[in-house]
């Protein structure tokens, strides 16, 4: 496993480098939660509890690409408030 | 900085005691990601985009709550598939 | 049945009584409609989709609350784009 | 202004003829409305609030369609209840 800190140093430069902290405000980065949030939950809707169970494989990867964004804000919005998230 | 294996065990066997794995069903854990994110965003609620990068310690303090438990149920989905968030 | 263009029209006087409007911006009303709904989904949190049919007293007369909430909401940004709902 | 009684029975005839209702538990239709409030949101993030009063004619097109399919949904679960909305 990879070193939290090494990962979301990489993810903080990939920011700088193109010079987006500046609309990073912490409103903007909340709704970012919200909405990636949203897309998640959409690969469970109308599914019953026991079918969100057993994901196609096109549904898994969308699945893993919204935990990814997720953490991605969420690295974003900890650093804005210099929280270490561990 | 703590290492993220170790807290995500952590997390995995604060759940495993209460033996809350059974209903963690992902479409229950992606609902709490959605709720979780709406209770971050009334954070910033009201405020203009400027404002959001001024919170009071009493705000701070629900954000950092709110972030830890986004994280939380993102280490569940993630285990769920197992996925390494890194 | 009441008239919906009666009911818009308290909503909207109750408003301007408060002289809110002036923060009714979209961008912080949107933010509502998401929080409500997550507010809304709480109520059906952990239950499977079957029991989500059979709420108690209690969780109904939230449920009825949440959604009257996000009426009143989508009424104020309809208001706000000139949209006729129906 | 048509009639908020005719038009939420033509929402629900719509639905009959295609034989939905079974799917539309409340769990899956407040998941609907997170879901569709979060793409309603996408229409702001990254506007400052300032901004989000100038809309493009195509943003604005999203926002309408948004709004009706939250109104839609609004309306099956209301119905689910028998909640009068108004």
């Amino acid at each position: 496993m990879a070193d939290l800190g090494a990962i979301q140093k990489k993810i903080l430069s990939f920011r700088n480098e193109r010079d987006w902290a500046q609309f990073h405000d912490p409103k903007n980065l909340a709704e970012t939660l919200s909405i990636e949030a949203g897309e998640l939950l959409e690969n469970f809707l109308w599914k019953t509890t026991e079918q969100s169970r057993n994901l196609t494989a096109e549904e898994l990867k969308n699945v893993r690409e919204e935990l990814a964004d997720i953490f991605i804000f969420l690295t974003y919005l900890s650093e804005e408030y210099q929280i270490d998230l561990l």
